[in-house]
């Protein structure tokens, strides 16, 4: 018997017939004897239905009235899962969030928890109840509603399950686990039955979405097991999200991560003299423009070279102010290219493996594929390289690193 | 300026567009320096899309759940409307239930308010906000959801003003205010500029559906004048619903109702001895049919008559009890009738003006309507009719106690 938190987002309990299998679902685990705690986001669509309703009054909606219309969607889904549990034959309570009382700040849309009184749910659960809880929401020291911004069910969930120390905190997608890489981009690509949090970590910010970055954070600070498995299919055992701790696969790279959304940007030729950083990157930072990769070469003569990543919708808005930047610099050139790729490579047995990114470069170049730019962190190799050799950089480092074959124990 | 509570049903916020002319009614309000409590419903059509959804899980639905459910159709209203009021430049701040906290019993679906706390409310008018509240809902002292039945947004607006003292709880509807008679029958009806809760509580429940009963009682016990009003119309002062004091108009007669949807039984030659009129309808009570009008006529040779009448729903089902009865009791005959309408004269000044019953009978009477029931109360004298002569009957009774006509002071 184990105490599980589930999270089951908007596409899982997208209509009537959906909710009903989310309640036959979590009838198999009660069945074997879990609790079960769930927690779920609003029907698909119905974010946007409220959403169009408020811009048909304003578009300069006030945050709080907009967390009180948008948590309405959540408290329609906890209602009629209930109800669908109770029709499956099972003792079932809905709690919105303040109803739980998941304490946050005042920053509506986007509150951070500080607290979760565990007392109501827990007395409920021992009394048999599946306990049914509002994703995304909560409430502030004043009883105002909150909302955890887009996403948040997930922390929700997270934070549930920390609160309630569960043995493990399950997140229901549309994918049944993450994989060594995109199985569109790479056939090959092997779902993976355990990684680390921070792997995950590097994997969800470079671009596998299978997760919420903040809940997975807040999972490793927590020490919650996190679990990605399929609403859709029976039986997977999905991946789970651990620490790293002996039991886990001790593969040198888990996975290879890939961001299609980049530009990047050179100035060439600046004055290489200290502040020119942030003279350079102040006012693209200033105009809410996020820079991702940032590589300044040595200097040569006096003058170095400067090159930044950004997303790729920030392309032209980051090229007209770093031409600005360069005239007041007396740079010598700027030179931007929106048609490149981030691929990196991500694992914790980097850590106590030399030559990983040695093969890498290796192995990128035996397919004749140039490296702009370069970057590691403790657990990642990222490269930039033009966005047409993706596919065959994917594919060429899976083989490489023989991702496909279930890994050794070392 | 005055401190005003208004309540807007699901007709009056059905549309954004509605909802951005009833901010702009308030604006009215506020701009002449009134305080405002608005008190909405949800909009119209959303209870019963709740509903489906509800009904395609199951059909035994908890009623703690569907309270969960139906009250999201408010709360979606109270967030729209805040972002209408600030849209028009006003301050305004919205409340669930819960938040306000309209403190209820735990009758899921038909609760009773038991305590509102006025400190949040208070403040935000002293801050000069628009406070905007959900109606029809409230929590119990464990914090669940309750709901106090249909029409409950008024019960919830009679409450907050009696809560805040405010100096009129004003309900909006589609008519413009409360009539001597149904205008559709009598086109001479006037518009009643004040009547007394005590008649307005007779024509309430005679089937003028202006208001809700429950609202009008909790008014009257609170001492809250409430005022009805139209939505759609500017300007209207609509018909004050007051205490019987001195400044009332003196009419002998406020109005007549009528009420089209009721069937009457006839049990005659039953033993009149003690009980049977328990014998009666008690079965008829047990089968949860509402008896309203009841009449034994003074016994003969040991029998007696017994007449009463139900909602014209339940005239077979209450005929086939009363045929099991009669076989009982050994009656002679039970004769049903659902082509009757029930017509009632109401007024205050009944208490002090003799003869209204008998003009009523002779202006009948001279009409060849023939009476099949009399029953009446301290201010109202209502007679069952055959449903044809409604019509005749209404008009008949407008024209002999002139309520066309402007009352004169006593």
């Amino acid at each position: 018997m184990a105490l599980i938190v589930q999270k089951y987002g908007g596409t899982s309990v997208g209509t009537t017939e959906r909710i009903e299998a989310v309640a036959r679902k979590i009838k198999g685990y009660v069945e074997r004897g879990d609790q079960v705690v769930a927690v779920v986001s609003a029907m698909s669509g119905e974010t946007n239905r409220l959403l169009t309703l408020a811009s048909e009054i304003t578009n300069a909606q006030s945050s709080r009235e907009l967390d009180v219309l948008l948590t309405t969607g959540e408290q329609v889904t906890i209602a009629l899962l209930s109800m669908a549990l109770h029709h499956a034959g099972l003792k079932a309570r809905s709690y919105t969030g303040g109803q739980v009382r998941i304490l946050t700040d005042s920053e509506h849309s986007k509150a951070r928890i500080r607290d979760i009184d565990d007392q109501h749910v827990r007395a409920d659960l021992d009394s048999g109840h599946v306990v049914v809880v509002a994703g995304f929401q909560g409430v502030d020291e004043q009883g105002n509603i909150t909302t955890l911004g887009r996403g948040g069910s997930d922390t929700t969930a997270v934070a549930m399950a920390a609160a309630l120390r569960a043995d493990e905190c399950q997140i229901f997608t549309d994918v049944d686990g993450v994989y060594t890489t995109d199985p569109r981009v790479e056939p090959k690509a092997r779902k993976l039955d355990r990684i680390t949090f921070e792997e995950m970590l590097e994997m969800a910010s470079l671009g596998s979405k299978v997760l919420q970055i903040r809940s997975v954070e807040f999972a490793g600070k927590y020490n919650v097991p996190l679990r990605v498995l399929s609403s859709f299919e029976e039986g997977g055992s999905g991946t789970l999200i651990t620490f790293e701790d002996d039991s886990v696969e001790q593969a040198k790279i888990s996975g290879i991560a890939f961001n299609r959304d980049e530009a990047k940007l050179l100035i060439k030729g600046v004055p290489d003299q200290p502040g020119v950083a942030h003279h350079i990157v102040g006012p693209v930072a200033a105009a809410n423009i996020e820079v991702d990769m940032i590589i300044q070469n040595i200097a040569q003569d006096g003058t170095t070279d400067f090159t930044f990543t950004v997303h790729r919708n920030d392309y032209e808005k980051a090229l007209r102010i770093l031409e600005k930047t360069a005239k007041e610099l007396g740079a010598a050139e700027v030179v931007g290219d929106d048609k490149i790729v981030k691929l990196s490579l991500v694992g914790v047995g980097m850590r106590s493996h030399a030559g990983i990114a040695s093969t890498m470069f290796e192995t990128l170049a035996n397919e004749n594929i140039n490296i702009r730019m370069i970057s590691t962190s403790e657990i990642k190799v990222s490269v930039v390289i033009d966005e047409k050799y993706l596919e065959l950089g994917v594919r060429a480092l899976h083989e490489a690193f023989q991702l496909d074959a279930e890994p050794k124990r070392v």
